[in-house]
Order: C-alpha cells, then structure tokens, then sequence
C-alpha cells in the first residue's frame, strides 16, 4: 500500500522541518543555541521530587486518573489566583481552561476557529510552531513587519481599515520568538483597540512573559482587553516541559469550545503535572524561583551580547532583548543561514536559520539564537565560532563579487 | 462580539455531550457505574513515588525537559521491546512513534488522513470519544454491525466488494467499548485480508487488550497485517492515566506523519510519564502487576454478572466480556436510557446511555455498565438499584399500553 497516496489535504501541506530539528537537538559536539529550551538549573528538582512523591502516595486516584477536560477543579481555581496575580485581573471562572502546554492551544484555537482559506495575521518573524499550525489548518497567513518596539500596529490597522478581514491576530507581546523583541504598552492598547472595532481575535502567547531580565513587565493584552483576547499561557518556561500544562484564558464561549476540542485531542492534560504545577505556586515557589531564573537568563544574555559586540564582523546586527531566550542576528544581505549550517556544524555552533520564521521569504539572512541552555563561557565561544563562519562566509562572497 | 459566529465547519459540528459528562465523573451519592477509568487500585502507587522521584532527581534534564516529537529513544526502545513481548512482532523502529494517549493517536490519525465527506467505518456501536473525533473531521461515519463475535466482517466485506471506499476502518478487537466484545480469530484473519484486499486501513485499538479475565489473547490485527493495521495502544489503563501516553505502530509512512501532526499539538508525550513508564516497565512490574488487574476486574464482573442474573426483570439482556471493564445492556425496545437517567440518578446509579455509541439512532434501549470503579459489593446494590428503576419503567409503560 502507498498511504502517502491517502493523506488529508490538511497532511500535504508542506510544513518546514526545522521544528523537528530543532526539537531533536543540535548537532552532537556543537555548542547548540537552538531550542527555546529552559535551562535544566532552572527546574526544582529537590521540591519536585517531594512534591511528585506526595501526590503520588497522598491522592492517586486524582494525580493518576483522567480529569474532566477544562482540569482539575483545584487547579483552575489556583490558575484563575495566578493569573489575578501575575496579570492584575481575574478571569472568571468560565474564562479559564487548563491545556497541555501552549503549542497545544494554538492547536485548539486553530481547530476552534479555522476553516480552509481563513486569514491569520502573524507578527514577521514569529513562532515557526505557530506558522505551521496554523498552515496545517489551510489558513492563509500575512505577516505584520516589525521594529524595536513589536509589531506595527498602524500598518496592521490600515490592513484591517481596507476591509481586509482575518479571524485572528497571533502575536507573542514578550520577548518574542523569535526576534527578541517586547511590543510596547502604546502599540497594545492600540492593538486591542483596532481589533476590537474590528471584531476580530487577538491570540496572545506569553510563554515568555515571566523571564523579564528586570522583573518588570508590561499589561497583558489579554488583561487590557479581556472580551477580544484569548491568551495562551504555559508552564513550560517557568517549571518544566516535561508534564506539558499551560492555560488558555479568554472569553467564556471560546474557552468552552477549546475544552470540547480537547476532549478529542488527549481528554485532558496530565493529572500528575497539573497537580504539581498547582501544588508548587500555591506553596509561592514560583515567586521564590523566578528571581533567579531571570537573573541566569540576564546573564547569558549579558555574556552572549558581550561575546556579539566582540566578534561579530561588520554588517551583523542583532536584537537586544529585555527578557527570554532569544535574540535575532540579521547578516549581511548576501549571506544565507540555512546555507551556512553546514559550515557551523563543523565549525562546533548551532543556530535556528531565520527563515522558517516568515510566511514569505524573507530571513534568509538572519538566525535565532538561544541563550538559555549554554552557559557564560559556552556562549562566549559559540558566539566566537559563529563569528568565524559568518566572517569567511563575507570574505567568500566579497572575493566572489570582485 | 459574538464569538459563537466565527467558529470554524469543525467547531460547529454537533457533538454529542456525553464524553463530557463521563470525564465530569457520576452525579455526587450515586453509585457511577459510567467510566472507562481504571480502578486506582491498580496504580502501582509506591512504585510510582520511588520511580518518580529517582526520575526527577537524577535526570531532570531528560524527564523534566522536551522530547522530540516522535519519544524519547529509550522509550521508544523499550515499547519496541514490549510490543514485540506482547503481540509476538517487533515493529521496526520507524514503525512505532510515542503518544498522549490512545486518543490523541485518534485524533492524529483523523489528522493525517480525513477530509470532510471521507468515508470511516466503524463497529456499531463503537467508542463515543473516536465518533466525536471522526465526526469533527467531517467524516461521514458508517457502523458495521456486530454479534458476540464481534464486528460482522462478511458485512464490512459486502459493502467493499460493492465499492464502498473508506479511509479507514476503526475496530476495537478486544473487550470493545461499550459491548464488551472480542473480535474472533476467523474474523481477524478476515477483517485483515479483506481490508488489504481492498487496499483500506485498519485503525485498531487495543486499550483493553491486556485486561483479559483470563490473562490469554488473540493476536492483535497488526501482528497478522503490520502493512495494512495502524494500532493504537494506551497506558491508560495498564499504568495510570494521570500521565497521558501510549504508542502508535503501523505502517512506517502514517508513524512518520503522526509524528508531524504531533509537532502541532502538544508538540511531544510528556517526559516525565514517557520515562515513568519505560522504567516500571523495565523492571518488570507490568508482568508482576496484570495479574492482580485482571482478577480484579474479573472478581468485579462475577459480581455484576450475578447480581445483574438475579435482579434484572425480563426483557433485559447483556454481554459476557471475558475481560475489560464493559458489559452493554439491552432493555426491552420500549425504553428509553436518555429518559430514564433522572429516575436512576434520584435511586443512586449512573450508567451510560448507548445510543452516543451508535452513528444511528441505534442504542436508545441500550446502556454501557463500566465495572472498574465500584467494589463487588457496590456492584450488588448498584445492579439492583439500577433493575428497580427499569423495572418500575416497564411496569409504567406496561400500564400505558395496556
């Protein structure tokens, strides 16, 4: 049989393979600054392991058992208490639902919301997992450029003025993946303000929102505009991956159908994770933790930067990120990353080429580095080395072009 | 704004509510005999501690961390491991791919392979949680009928021979959700040759399988035809659900697209729960635990069967499952078990009415008893609970009719 012959419409969209690669690792013997992955020093181990060990023993027909598929009753309730705390609002009680990581939401707003040929407007660059979910879902994607202070709001509205009509606006306000980049507290009322006269959706990711260098941060979109934002949130940045919980907050009718879609993906996420999560921030550890979870991050970023301004040769520019992971270098015109891969590989760096991070072709010249798994010295190299294959590459093509 | 407007076809797909109410657990001082949960005395609780607590501390950056969308290598490794123990065949490792659970693989099998107006046959009746996943994905559903023997395949055979053409065929061989039926050898055997005959996938689910009464089983559809069966396989019910995870094994070609929808959903299974898993499995406590499963769904069955033999008023009938935790009950045709739930919630019983197991209007006079939860003695009371209120029913629409 040739089931390849059998697949959806939705299985033939061709989708970059660059999140499989990056979800499988760098290259083994390269100083990796690909994932969007937390530091492995930033998860509480010791707490954990108690805290597994005593739901485990103390409740397994709740920690081990299937849950309703909005979560476990207590869970909500601490998530509705969290997001009061860290937002300044409290959803109600209806407005919140329990998910299994953010990606996964996207996915149930994507199957909520997206009939074939709908238009989704993305921040340019954003989250290639974004791009490829929401093209999977046959959705026609526009970009929305962007500069130091997020994306332009005015040129997204003019859009909107002219009649174009999408079912949503999917923009990552923090710290944005992969650009870095923070949207500013102007450009987010006056998002919210455009989308609600239009009548259209803003799918807000905070994934990184809580890893400000400074511990500082801007509202929410989703607080300033609760009736027309729907926010995706996860624990995967600032407790682990590895039990798969986030959130969704928004209006009521529209959580309600996430948790009817969820009841057809995997029922309900993880009873085990969802009750550590809650047992861990009810006991304030988040508030303990996240200070110095912000503060190694800061440093990468600071030893990465340095490394940056040292050795990157001229015509490299780069993003300066005020919280997160991430930082967008853009090389000369002439250079492509997904061509000079081999070259880093060899060279002992990895990096995220640019491109699978637009709907068009742009980025080809530019990369996503990840300061959160390396450490001050592996970045200072890695930034080194990188440097070395971006100068030869600019040697080459200028001994090319004379 | 009125978000209920913009939903997607999908979204808008009615759904019946049932799984819901399911996963909500039965209405508080009833007697639930509802879920396909696994009794909590089956999780293997201070097994699980030490497990989880050596995971954690030892390797938080494995267990704690994302994994690649396909699993984590050793426990890919192991499943290959088990699968090949258990169904006498060792898929090649390009055939087998880790998931969230049994059905998240529904869902990522819809996925890879419907469009709207595709043709899925299933058993009549069938799991309602696969109905609303395939119906959400505009399939057009067809159930086969079947005996105590499980699907009628001549049935299936007919309908193929005539040009029926549909993308898949979902079957549930052992102990089957709700009728608590197993699919014959012959039947097997046939199922698979006329499927490959007609060039038609096999979806099969074998989350029951390991629950035999008896501790024997039949070969699995992909042992006897791993180039036309995708199976889907659970922890749910032999470990715990509480950490989300099963396996897919089938043809190489669909285990590589699931592992490309799965990049969009939750992106990976958990880690923590993959690592749970291989490593009780790796100790051999799958082989020391079933056994006590098994009798102990076996000892609840005895007790329900006899309780149902001595309190159930003519006119009524049930399966014999010889494993699982489902029989199906038949009532006479002029009941209604939608109708009758008040009266059984006011007299202290939950069940599940059959007819959202149905892709007709079939099942009206049907209910699924699950036998997992309750104790023996539970059983007793609720099986003569549960006959006192359709006895009543039959006595008033006796009355009414005379």
């Amino acid at each position: 049989m040739n089931w390849g012959e059998m697949l959806s419409r939705r299985a033939r969209v061709e989708v970059d393979g660059e999140l499989a690669t990056i979800l499988a690792g760098p290259p083994p013997g390269t100083l990796g600054m690909t994932g969007g992955f937390p530091n492995p020093a930033t998860f509480a181990t010791e707490l954990l392991v108690e805290i597994a060990q005593r739901l485990v023993r103390d409740e397994p027909g709740i920690a081990l058992q299937y849950t309703a598929s909005e979560g476990i009753p207590s869970v909500r309730e601490y998530l509705l208490e969290r997001v009061e705390a860290t937002q300044g609002r409290r959803p109600e009680r209806a407005e919140l639902g329990v998910t299994s990581g953010g990606m996964e939401c996207i996915d149930l707003i994507s199957r909520t919301l997206l009939d074939p040929g709908d238009a989704v407007v993305v921040e340019a660059p954003t989250y290639l997992g974004a791009i490829m979910a929401f093209a999977r879902y046959q959705a026609e994607l526009t970009g929305i450029g962007m500069d130091e202070h997020g994306m332009d709001v005015d040129q997204l509205e003019e859009r909107l003025e002219s009649g174009f009509k999408p079912k949503l606006v999917y923009v990552i306000p923090e710290y944005q993946n992969p650009s870095g980049r923070t949207l500013s507290l102007e450009r987010r009322h006056a998002l919210v303000d455009t989308c609600r006269r239009h009548g259209v959706l803003i799918f807000e990711d905070v994934a990184y929102r809580e890893l400000s260098f400074g511990g500082d941060s801007l509202p929410t979109l989703w607080s300033i505009g609760p009736d027309v934002v729907l926010q995706a949130g996860t624990f995967s940045k600032v407790f682990c991956p590895g039990v798969r919980l986030g959130w969704a907050a928004g209006p009521a009718e529209l959580v309600a159908q996430l948790a009817v879609a969820k009841q057809n993906t995997d029922q309900c996420a993880g009873a085990l994770g969802q009750r550590m999560v809650e047992e861990y921030g009810r006991a304030g550890h988040f508030e303990r933790a996240l200070p110095s979870t912000r503060s190694l991050y800061a440093t990468h970023w600071a030893a990465l930067s340095k490394a940056l301004d040292e050795h990157m040769p001229h015509g490299c520019a780069w993003s300066e990120p005020t919280g997160g992971m991430f930082t967008l270098l853009r090389m000369p015109e002439s250079l492509d990353a997904i061509a000079l891969r081999p070259a880093a590989t060899e060279a002992g760096v990895a990096y995220v080429p640019g491109r699978p991070f637009y709907v068009t072709d742009d980025g080809a010249n530019e990369m996503r580095l990840s300061f959160s798994a390396l450490d001050e010295a592996q970045l200072a190299e890695a930034a080194k080395r990188l440097a070395g294959v971006i100068e030869a590459a600019v040697d080459f093509a200028g001994s090319r072009s004379s």
